[in-house]
Parts: structure tokens; sequence; C-alpha cells
């Protein structure tokens, strides 16, 4: 089945890493794979259009079927393979309704991550203000206690939805690892980054770890001073 | 099952919108709700932040299952209530495919569009630019040609995702709803204008059509031009 499958991703893209890491779990190891270049602009190459108008990693496709949306992607492969590999969407509706919860939190972390983190490469020059760069950071802020507090409230060593690694870490947890990636502050972020502990040694986790941030170990600080 | 579920919602709201078209579809009608005024900023109430830090609508609880994202609360109750009402997941894997593609799809049709529609809202008077909101307004425009597009290559009266009403309606049509609500003109975008048409008429979208539009049927006309 694997092998009729094809992602086309980019190093360090949390959506690319949620289908990468959703693979591994289901025990799809052997898909087709290709790493393309953002810098290139490999995303707006033949193949990727060909299957994706948006031109945008990832890119995914199962024989004739082509689920591009991270989110869909990593749904799709839950309920193709439901009894492979790990369970991501448990059967408790108490632990189901966790899941869906944080899993569509993470988009809100995502946007505002990237409204931080890309603003001076989304905002022209002229555009761009010290006050929205504030507002800004102090969403991104709010956020990332939000999440912190999620963690204080549950048991020492929990995954994102309680005991068991599920779908909500597949979403949540790329996006997690580049806030570290982007300098936050395991001291400041103490449950945050016992998280991060936890989940970067998982064997799906690591198997796709990705490579530039292996090659190079040292990340960004535009996010040190939260 | 209904009976212990409560709803807190706004009117003309997409997201809450979609979680009422799915309790409708699941046969869940007799559930509490409670209409909240986002103009009284009713949504960051009490018994609503009780239940969402976020202050969000909509707020969602099944019994002591809380689940406030909209995608979430939906796979949520097509999950729980597999075999009631409207199947909104297929099995086929090349239709389900489908619908996970555009669900998750509609997530920047959201964006695109927010970004044209609350730009005075959102955007504090001396940060604004008309650059961007010329921007803004280019790339809605591409984001509603590409739906537009999606539907000219589909059989005539189908849904977003083929010949049968699926998640992917329950996440596009509010907002395809709340486009024309705002002055699309279904002249110019012929086949969203025949969605529109189409889908109004089902009873899970009549039954919950914004109240406020029924009041007041004139709507906006941001998105006139386009």
């Amino acid at each position: 089945m694997a092998s009729s499958m094809i992602l086309y991703w980019g190093s360090g893209s949390p959506p690319c890493w949620r289908v990468m890491i959703a693979l591994e779990e289901k025990n799809l190891q052997g898909y087709q794979q290709k790493l393309l270049s953002f810098e290139k602009n490999e995303h707006k190459s033949e193949p990727v259009m060909a299957i994706n108008p948006r031109g945008q990693l990832p890119s995914f496709k199962h024989g004739d079927n082509i689920i591009n949306e991270s989110f869909g992607a990593c749904l799709y492969l839950e309920n193709q393979f439901k009894s492979q590999g790990t369970q991501l969407i448990p059967d408790s509706s108490a632990e189901q309704a966790l899941v869906y919860q944080r899993m569509f939190e993470t988009l809100t972390l995502q946007q505002k991550m990237a409204d931080v983190i890309y603003y001076t490469w989304r905002v022209p020059e002229d555009e761009r203000h010290n006050s929205a760069v504030k507002r800004n950071k102090e969403a991104l802020s709010a956020e990332l206690q939000l999440w912190e507090g999620y963690f204080q409230k549950m048991d020492a060593g929990s995954y994102a939805a309680g005991k068991n690694f599920t779908m909500a870490d597949v979403m949540v947890f790329p996006q997690i690892a580049y806030a570290f990636r982007f300098g936050l502050s395991p001291e400041k972020f103490i449950k945050l980054g016992e998280y991060h502990n936890l989940v970067k040694k998982r064997p799906s986790v690591e198997a796709s770890w990705p490579p530039h941030w292996k090659e190079n170990p040292q990340g960004m600080d535009i996010l040190k001073d939260f």
C-alpha cells in the first residue's frame, strides 16, 4: 500500500512533518517521497502543481487519491488504515472530544506563530508597523501560555490529549518543536519543554526529524524573549 | 442524547452554522442552545468562558465533553453518531479523499474572506494600507475563482465533493453563503451561485439559516465587485 503513495515535502515545515509522522505511526514506511526546496521555489514545480493547484507542500497522493491539506491527509490515513499501527483517534467519547479539540486549536497556534515568525517575509517593508509587531507578539505569548496551562493541568508525562499519543500530537508536536527551534525557552515554558523532550524521542518523530535541523542543530532566536 | 448537548452560537457565524448543520444532519434536533450577541460581547460571558477559555463561538458541550472548535465538533458528531442521520464522511477511499481535501481547503477560503471583510475591524486605522487592501482582494479573488473552477469540473447539481452531501458541504457551504450575503455576484460566480441555490433549500440548512439574515434579507456589498 505504502508504495502507491507519494509525498512531496519541505524540511522543517510543520504541515509536512504532520503527514510524515502519521505515515510512520500507521506503519506506512516505504512510501515514495521527494524532498523539495522552498528556497529554490520547488513547491511551484510541475509535479507539485499537477496535483496541487495551490503549489504548496505537503502534496500527497495515494493511488489516484489526492489529499494535500495536512489535516485531511492525516485523517484520511487514520481512516483508511484504522487497524494498522497506532490508533490516532480514540474510541471513547471523552478522549475523542479532547483529541478533536486540541487538534484544531493547533491551527490558531500555527497562525499566531506565523504572524510573528514570518512578519518581515509576509509584510512589505512600507506596510510594517511596530504596533503590529507588538500586538502579534502579545497574541502569540498569550497563546503559548494557554498551551503551557493545558499541559500544567495534565498528569506528568502526558501527551497533548492524555496518556496516549494521538492525532492531537501529530498536529501540535511539529508546531511546538518549531517554537523551540525558533528559540522558545524551555526554562520559561517548562511543561511545553517536557512535552518536547518526551515526544522528540518517539520513533515516528525521530524518523521524520527535519534533515536540515539535524545538519544544523543551531536554531533561530526569534522567540527567545517570550 | 441531544438533550445532553448545549451549543452557544452567534447568528451568521460560519463556524457556528457548521455545527448547527451537522447537528441537523445527524438528527440531533432538540439540543439545548443559546443564541448570543457578538455586538454585546456575550461571547466573553461567564457561561462561555467556563467551557471555552478563548471566549469564542461556537462553544459546544456534550455531557462532560467540550469541543469548541467547529471542525472538531462536527467530526466528533459524525464519529459518535455514525449510523444516525446523514453519513458525512463516505467509506470509499476516493470519495473520502476529496471530502477531506475540500473540508480543509475551506480554512483558506475563510482566512482570505476574513482578510477582506474584517480588514477595517481588525487593522487599526494608522496601520491600514491601500496596497494591503488590494493584495487581500486579489488573493480572495483568486481563491473564489479556484472554488468556481472546482464546481465547473463537476457534474451539474453536484455538492462540494460529489453527488452526495458530505462534511465538505458542512464546512464550505456556510462560507459560500456568507460570500453571497456580502455581495458576491451569482452572475460572475455562476457555479458557486448554483451550489448556493442547491444547498440553501436543504432542510438542515433551512432549519439553521441565520435568524438575522431572515429578518433582514438585505446583505452588504463588500464583495460585489469581485
